[in-house]
């Protein structure tokens, strides 16, 4: 039977899948009683209140219908992501047919019982949300917020060979600037180790209200574009103007197999290429499907056209309830799908869907990739060769200095060697700048694109990815993790508010997902931001914001930790921790620069185990004896600066009793009712006192320390120093002086707020003194452009 | 004398001014004395930290130096924006060269002396940035975080009928999606009213530490990538292997000569027709310039290649004062580019350089439009017609209802009627889902690209500008600021934290340059937020984020402002006041469904005025008591829960005193040493009480109340509800309920909270009554799909 032949026969049961998806999309928006039409539509069984949006489910339903068809006849696994928003009705649908539906949701039956309930919980309160949500089996892409469906695809698609990420763009979507960028996401995918991602650009010409740029571009612009970005689009278009709805299913179907074979051709030349001249230059396909707004929906309401303009975008019909003409346009509307053939008598799926549904986890609906059901155990190397080699034992003094993240470095480079196929490294050309380049020794970039002489580890099948787009290397991480892998991201700290709204999208669907029985536990979103607010010697006060951790903590306790290792022993042992937990987003701040390495191993471990304590050997404390004032601290600088307040104070107040306390798991601050990792109330009275001054050094914004510990016995006496938004380029101690957190500014903090103590003898020269040894460090920051020897050459005594 | 000859001429020149930019920008990066190399170059004129970046540097100053003699030759006025970070160098050197920099800072005079000052300052501490940033004269973008200047570009060439704006990109920056998306921009501009955008590529090849996408992708593949982002690319390329730079000055002042022609071609073509159909096709040009990284900087370093690679990002020389053969080599390439030939005796620029020097304000570093030089001032039309008319004389009832941003819309209109030119409306294709639609009686969409009988309200010339992008919305529109102009964006209130990091940088430029005094203000940025947290019927979970505030709020107070009107004629007088505000963000959140219009206009004015007040028609207050509790509120829905609370108890414990207080200028809550607008502490006690319980009901993340008025007297006692990250697609009670905000609550919090009352008679008892009702609303709800006709039928009386 010739290709052609074969097309004819299945498409008639492509085209009842479509219906009966469409049927049910419209049938979730609209009813909440008789989801099979059994009686004439009436008022009762319309929802009050119509809350869902038609216009992108039947483009969604096309291509399910139709990768379906694909995946039956070629076997290929296929993962489908839904970007537009509100696509959860066609999706659900689909999901429903596939037996999906009714397997994770047993209430959910497949017969009229399960119809009745899958309509009336859409968009519906307890039910389901509009977009394709964490309980949409076989989602990775919320849909809701727009413009990551296809680097999520390129994440997904990352060390699964075998696999096809189709992912539908919606054309309003495409106008966001991480779409934009997404597409180069095949600069990245090595056909030899990667799956294939399949774009498919659905333009049906408006968004909410306006028209869309790419739907409006000619023809041979567009193709342009899309072979600009280095791909070979294939044009499918119709449903314009009653065209027969079989001839868009050939043009597709067709679309798809040239697609897949292509992508077949190009994974088969990979793989038998000895070198990488002897790859095939095909270049990858796309899809562009141009068919109207709400297809298939009312061409008109009311006189004014609906069906392929921005009115299909939500609801085409309101008030149905009331309005007898809409209610029946609705029944019409319904009807026209023919129901009658698409469900049983009982309400199950026709029989002649039978064949377009893949078994088992060939279904997209039930792909073991999108719901965690994949995820490889993490094999984590010693931390110990790594360690800094601190010797408390000596004469008390902790002089060892190590830059944090480039020890973390060597770790990871262990870490990507054990761990093959299953953890990357993503950055925006920020790996190195991070210093974590001893990664590089065992493995390199990845790159597809051509090469030169002067270029330095680049491979099509390097560990490491990396582009300079926040968005681009985020999105690809999370598509990573929610297909089951591990890995990270390491950013600058200022630039991490980038992708704010994709971190809060992100915890969003770990606080969903949590609740989902059926989605497993995935592996948790890691941030290393380094590169950090005090040490932005060359970048000045654009570089300086630490305020990603005010955006973190608003987002549920059960999903956020926040770190804040204070030396390279302690990050070492934070990074083993996080990389073991599950569902979290974890955010570590790590300095790059050459700084104390206060903790042994053993030290850094009992330290980030509690989250937060003591350091007697910085304080001048007596066991048993509440202090004068507790030096509080948390973040690599102005833990330093602590550090060096505290041998001020010891070398010349030595009767007062100083607490110092190093915070390495911030949310140790929050009250435990708030945070799961929260200090109870009387281990922090004990450790912080009831009563006594306390000088926080923070390394973020003050106030999110009281916003924090708001609640805590003596936050009345908490007094914090962080960054207040002052700030250029200037030398490193200078950055802290500016912002009030410097060791001078920290010990005069105490001489003041330590009840009587500036009345005793020689404390008010003393607070002189140090006035005028801060000042002159500026001045002569100010004329030798560096900071002077007093301050580069500190080192901890006793 | 042919164009050909004339260039022959003009070029000589142009070598030697970006040879002396350059010579400028190496020497900015590495001395701090003898600027001319008097002498020898010794150590010590090398500062002793070498911050700076050298690698753009050489192209900004080559494009530089071209457009001054496009400038002199044509007259156009032209914008430089630099959008690749670390310009600074270049972009100070050649502002130097103008004689812009000696007449805004006259203690860089143009001369000997003035150089020794200009070289020591650049990244030196108390000096300036390496970006091209507010310190630098004729910057609108600071290219610190990269990807944002072309969208400042297209924003500053609006409305600007005769002015170029030339804006490098970095290749780097260019994988950003904000400027992946950009580059639709010209789907905007309209080329009769507006002026033009004339992107210039600088394809160096290299990053931080990886290469390029664009400059790694086949030429025929670049140039489809342009093409079908609707431009018509002219590529420029040289200086590889030792080009003669001479070649690359001939092709790339061609390139510039066709460009502008081209757009001349375009204007007048667009000005002289009567029909769009008579408009030329014309594609707008760009230029690619593909040019080594660090041209003309050292080919190699220890014999390791630099120039043309990524060694030459940032200091391609390192350890200059200690290493004699880096010193040497330093001096020489100092001395390539031939300084006797470039500098006067004194110091001052050569005479050769004289006729590429444009006059006055046509210097590209001392343009009007680039330092708020041209500021229109802005009409205000009277608000006092669209005022929602409320009688609160009557018998105290206030059951008038008005959408908010519906009526807000009204007055839009008429503020874009009085400012034909000069105010704009940016949005994410949210202008009219947020209820501004009345604008539309007006005017239209910018669009530029073909329409078709479906569409509405698009025009060449709209005044309302709308792109799927916060990205490219929030920048349009900061360009257009920036450049004297007056606008606001308006989104839903969860997405605009996509552009959080946007708003960081614009809120830093605002406090650098607020301290440079030949800055004039420019009009404030302007949110309006709306579709906010509590009513995201339609979208849910991924559409309820109101964190935008905790992030505005960690930026210095002088530049933020966040407003909470709380009805319809509150938010009129709220955007009355705003606009007038100059160098400030202001964040103002309305909600656009129907709500209770609580206040007159006079009402309204007084509030507004204050920023917060006691609302004594809601509670049951006896003037010169002291109330047993005050119930505070902030944002629309909250006050509306608190109000109903307030009836509530009011009606059922008349006993009780309570004290309605509404906040819509949040930072009143902040210390008047935090914060300019914070209350006094009497006045806040007074209000608040220094004792009683306080039960705020607060729009977003309750602990921001706690960080903003943790300071406060009664702090203890501020009880918060707020958003607690709970929600879904579900009834507007419901979602109130799911938070612990609604009416219920809160009135139950007051029977806790009260000292001693829940042990009176009743209360009890009415607490049960209470909890039951809310039980029964979330049941009804979840029955009938929509909420209980006594959630939705409430009005207050009295």
């Amino acid at each position: 039977m010739s290709a052609d032949d074969e097309l004819s026969r299945s498409l008639p049961a492509v085209d009842a899948w479509w219906r009966a998806a469409n049927y049910l999309s419209v049938a979730q928006i609209y009813l909440m009683g008789d989801p099979l039409l059994r009686e004439s539509l009436r008022p009762e069984s319309i929802k009050p209140r119509l809350l869902g949006h038609w216009g992108t489910s039947p483009a969604l339903s096309l291509v399910y219908a139709h990768l379906n068809r694909i995946i039956v006849e070629k076997g290929v696994p296929t993962v489908y992501v839904c970007g537009p928003g509100h696509g959860g009705p066609a999706m659900v649908a689909n999901a429903w047919l596939d037996g999906t539906y009714s397997e994770l949701f047993p209430e959910i039956t497949p017969d009229e019982a399960g119809l009745r309930r899958l309509v009336r919980q859409f968009s519906f309160p307890g039910g389901i949300p509009s977009h394709a949500a964490p309980e949409t089996p076989g989602s990775i892409n919320e849909g809701g917020e727009l413009g990551y469906s296809l680097m999520h695809a390129y994440g997904a698609a990352l060390d699964n060979p075998g696999l096809v990420v189709a992912c539908v763009i919606g054309d309003g979507e495409a106008e966001t600037g991480p779409l934009a960028t997404s597409w180069w996401g095949n600069a990245f995918l090595d056909p030899r180790t990667d799956g294939a991602v399949l774009p498919i650009l659905n333009l049906n010409g408006y968004k909410i209200a306006n028209p869309t740029i790419l739907s409006r571009i000619p023809e041979e612009q567009l193709v342009e574009f899309f072979r600009g970005h280095g791909y070979e689009p294939i044009l499918v278009s119709g449903g314009f103007d009653g065209d027969d709805p079989m001839l868009v299913h050939r043009s597709l179907a067709q679309a798809l197999d040239d697609a897949y074979d292509r992508i077949c051709r190009i994974w088969t030349s990979a793989r038998d290429a000895e070198t990488l001249a002897d790859r095939t230059d095909e270049r990858p396909p796309m899809i562009v499907l141009r068919t109207p707004k709400g297809w298939t929906g009312p061409a008109e309401v009311d006189g004014h056209a609906v069906a392929g303009t921005f009115h299909a975008h939500q609801v085409p019909l309101s008030g149905v309830r009331d309005n007898p003409e809409h209610l029946a346009q609705l029944e019409g509307w319904l009807r026209s799908y023919r129901p009658e053939d698409l469900f049983e008598a009982d309400g199950s799926p026709a029989a002649i869907l039978d064949p377009l549904r893949p078994v088992g986890g060939l279904r997209m609906s039930a792909s073991p990739h999108t719901n965690g059901g994949t995820v490889e155990p993490l094999v984590l190397p010693d931390i110990a060769p790594h360690a800094v080699d601190v010797d408390p034992d000596g004469d008390g003094a902790r002089t060892e200095r190590a830059g944090a993240t480039g020890v973390l470095g060597g770790w990871l480079r262990d870490v990507v060697v054990a761990n093959p196929t299953t953890f990357r490294v993503f950055g925006p050309d920020e790996v190195a700048s991070n210093r974590l380049q001893a990664v590089f020794e065992e493995t390199d970039r990845a790159w597809q694109l051509p090469t030169v002489a002067t270029d330095e580890h680049l491979a099509t099948d390097g560990r490491v990815i990396e582009a300079l787009s926040e968005h681009l290397m985020q999105g690809m991480l999370e598509g990573y993790l929610l297909t089951g892998r591990h890995g990270l991201i390491t950013t600058y700290e200022a630039f991490v508010h980038i992708v704010d709204s994709m971190f809060n999208q992100h915890a969003k669907w770990l606080e969903s997902a949590a609740h989902i029985p059926w989605r497993k536990p995935v592996p948790s979103l890691t941030y290393l931001l380094s590169s950090h607010v005090w040490r932005q010697d060359h970048n000045g006060f654009s570089h300086q914001d630490p305020g990603f951790l005010n955006v973190v903590v608003n987002k549920q306790a059960d999903v956020v930790r926040v770190y804040l290792p204070t030396d390279a022993n302690t990050l070492l042992v934070t990074m083993e921790h996080v990389f073991q937990t599950e569902n979290r987003v974890n955010v570590v701040v790590a300095g790059k620069q050459e700084q104390p390495a206060w903790l042994s191993l053993d030290e850094a471990r009992a330290h980030v185990d509690a989250g937060l304590g003591r350091w007697d050997w910085a304080g001048t404390e007596v066991d048993g004896e509440e202090p004068d004032v507790v030096l509080a601290c948390a973040g690599d600088v102005p833990t330093l600066e602590t550090v060096a307040a505290a041998q001020l104070l010891r070398q010349r107040v030595p009767d007062l009793r100083i607490r110092v306390v190093n915070v390495s798991d911030l949310m140790k601050l929050q009250d435990p009712e708030q945070h799961p990792h929260g200090l109870p109330d009387e281990d922090f009275d004990a450790l912080f006192t009831r009563g006594k001054p306390v000088i926080f050094a923070f390394h973020g914004y003050p106030t999110l320390v009281h916003q924090l510990a708001y609640r805590r016995t003596n936050h009345g006496n908490i007094h914090v120093r962080g960054f207040v938004e002052k700030g250029t380029t200037t030398t490193p101690f200078d950055m802290v002086h500016l912002n009030d957190l410097d060791r001078y500014r920290l010990a005069l903090d105490v001489l003041h707020r330590v009840p009587g103590l500036e009345s005793k003898p020689g404390i008010r020269k003393l607070a002189d003194e140090w006035h005028q040894v801060r000042t002159d460090a500026r001045v002569y920051a100010y004329e030798h452009g560096e900071d002077p020897p007093w301050i580069t050459d500190w080192r901890l005594e006793r």
